[in-house]
């Protein structure tokens, strides 16, 4: 075999066997096929794309190359998000969960392209622990009812790897490598019920519904043939969720949240999200589950949670702090916002290093930008639509102040755009 | 501007601006831009394609990455071929037409993907200068009307950077990119009239007639726009060419060629590129040109031009060698050769290490395969279709032997499918 007629095949729009994709895949993990071979195998499988069994081999292989967990009959919920602009939503839907009393574990990934990871955000958190062995995730889980790690725990490390890499090749917008990346991972994990936070819209990775739906098709059948219940939350994601962008400012906003002085939008998605994981789980109606999420928050469990989960895993909440420079964008007229460029604001959040351009890039956990005012609202000419905190790299102003569209209809920000449920048998 | 956008402009099939092709080719070639990224970009290009505009666009950045050749008032013609399994009529063909007192200056490459390049036959000649400086070239070019030289000489450098990473990458075969990379150089190098050997078949990187047509006529575009007379001899490449396949072996046997010695193919298209670009340089009947060629040919003229070639840059023509270890592989039945699988052949060569297969492999100049018969002759069971030389990696007799197809009808091997003139006026 050669890693040559492999790419070539793929590029041909032709199948490629298990035992190709091994060599391809697991060849890259040992280093014997380098970089630059795995991103143009990688283009050539975003554009040309894979067929199911591709994908369920696939999946397999990046399970394989590295641990399961299991902890026999001791069952566990996981939640992913496709990732979003200012997306904080696992900060807050871990802690009411476990607040219920279900178990969590939910191992987060790094900034994919444009959107930040919950890693980055977790980081940017002194002393906080993201890489825990086995037996402290079991002891956390069964403890605390609630552990957030890095994926490091030799989890799916092919994974990683390629992550990483698809980052920094424009190849991260490919729903068959996204179904896989995601599944691969939660299927190793071992969680027996897991929610998907679908994000759709030009700031995330999928950018309409159609897609949607695909992935979320296609990631539904990998979760049948490993046995899973998979369901989908399909989330808008034209705007930013939430005020924030960047990762410590992210983190103070989850705080706000859990202490129910959270945004409209921020707060209504962290219940919904919580809700599925609690019907799945308890298997008890939807709007029951709802109330559940609701009294956790809102009674400060949650919350409670949350300090209980930053302790134990050696985290110093009060060491958030912002950039000192900060850059305050003004409206130029009065009117309503009628949209927020989610895309162009995490592009612009990256470029003054709140994210990665290449995989040796630092981030910068103080800097963000953070909005004053969501989509709905009225705001007059003069004032300040968002404030940005930066270090070294100075902000474009210009197209930042380009994301905002002002208008003088009203219109309504539709967040929840669909819901796709698991096989309940 | 970013170089993830860029990439992911041309994944999404949308035109690259001549801003944004110089910021993604020039960067790469400023180190700014990394391997995998230019790999990922370059998959895109070769699924995607690019158009006219970009196509021109990217032949200016090409050129202007180095120096340009041009000797006011002086002459000269250029000879190209896209690469073939056996090729080596460079060497037969530059001798020819300098014999006719026409200076050829040609500049060549390394192997691309499963094909030679004359840079690597040249380089199994002891001592033979494959660098000169401009001087040193306009001062042969005037002396022996004959320059090979390896494309190193400051022209189109970005082109020979590109080259490399497009044959570890299976990004070779793009119509796009052959026009472009040959373009380049060919405008570069300052010549007039060019003659391109456009090879087709399943050992070249044209794999059809229908993309050798679009091929030619995006070349012959190029040229228009960049002031150059360019025809093409569209060459049949199902078969290998001539009876050799490895450096030091084919200098070998154009030497017999050079002699009168040679096999009829390789002998025919020889003299048929030959011809082409006596009858574009002096504006003459092509008839007429062939009857000076076969004349230069007959006569020993070339072959003494080859000498002089070789000393003129230091070569040491009696140390070519073949590996000491041989594998005769014998035909298993009686009855006519109807093809000679030249890509398999290729693949196979390469694996002995007659070819790259990553940037950084070092080629055996003398391992290769050399063919006992050719397409349409009898064979009879047991006798000896081919012998492999080789050093350390032994080669495949199994995969060689399926190379050649053996029936009971005879059939003809038609070399020179088609001719594209130049616009003369």
């Amino acid at each position: 075999m050669n890693i040559l007629e492999i790419i070539n095949k793929k590029k041909n729009k032709e199948l490629l066997t298990k035992e190709e994709l091994s060599f391809a895949f697991n060849g890259y993990d040992k280093g014997d096929i380098l970089d630059y071979q795995m991103a143009s195998l990688l283009m050539a499988i975003t554009i040309n794309g894979l067929t199911e069994e591709e994908v369920f081999n696939l999946t397999e292989i990046f399970i394989e190359s590295g641990e399961k967990i299991s902890f026999e009959g001791f069952d566990y919920v996981d939640k992913h998000s496709t990732g979003g602009i200012g997306d904080k939503t696992t900060l807050i839907v871990a802690p009411i969960v476990a607040a219920c009393g279900i178990p969590i574990l939910k191992m987060s990934g790094r900034g994919l392209g444009h959107t930040g990871g919950t890693i980055d955000k977790l980081e940017s958190i002194k002393d906080f622990k993201i890489n825990l062995s086995i037996e402290e995730i079991k002891e956390s889980l069964i403890k605390n009812k609630i552990v957030l790690v890095g994926q490091s725990a030799n989890i799916a490390p092919l994974d990683k790897k390629i992550y990483l890499l698809r980052d920094v090749t424009s190849t991260v917008e490919s729903i068959d490598l996204i179904a896989v990346s995601i599944m691969s991972k939660k299927i190793a994990l071992g969680a027996k019920n897991i929610v998907i936070d679908l994000k759709v819209g030009n700031g995330a990775l999928v950018k309409n519904m159609n897609d949607a739906y695909l992935l979320a098709s296609l990631m539904k059948k990998i979760g049948t043939k490993f046995e899973r219940n998979v369901s989908f939350i399909i989330s808008n994601m034209g705007n930013p969720l939430g005020l924030t962008i960047g990762n410590s400012l992210e983190v103070l906003e989850s705080i706000q949240v859990l202490k129910g002085n959270g945004a409209y939008d921020i707060t209504n998605l962290s219940l919904v999200l919580s809700a599925k994981l609690i019907e799945m789980h308890k298997k008890i109606d939807f709007k029951e589950a709802f109330m559940m999420a609701k009294n956790a928050l809102d009674k400060g469990l949650a919350f409670n949670k949350f300090l209980e989960l930053i302790k134990n895993q050696d985290g110093i909440l009060g060491s958030l702090t912002r950039a000192k420079n900060e850059m305050v964008i003004y409206s130029q007229k009065t009117g309503y916002i009628t949209s927020i460029d989610a895309y162009g604001l995490g592009v612009e959040a990256k470029n003054i290093k709140a994210g990665r351009a290449t995989k040796e890039d630092i981030i910068d956990y103080q800097v963000g930008i953070e909005l004053h005012y969501q989509v709905g609202q009225l705001v007059k000419e003069d004032q300040p639509l968002a404030t940005v905190y930066y270090n070294e790299v100075k902000p474009n102003e210009e197209k930042i102040l380009k994301c905002f569209k002002i208008e003088n209809e009203k219109i309504e920000n539709k967040l929840i755009l669909g819901v796709i449920n698991y096989d309940s048998n």
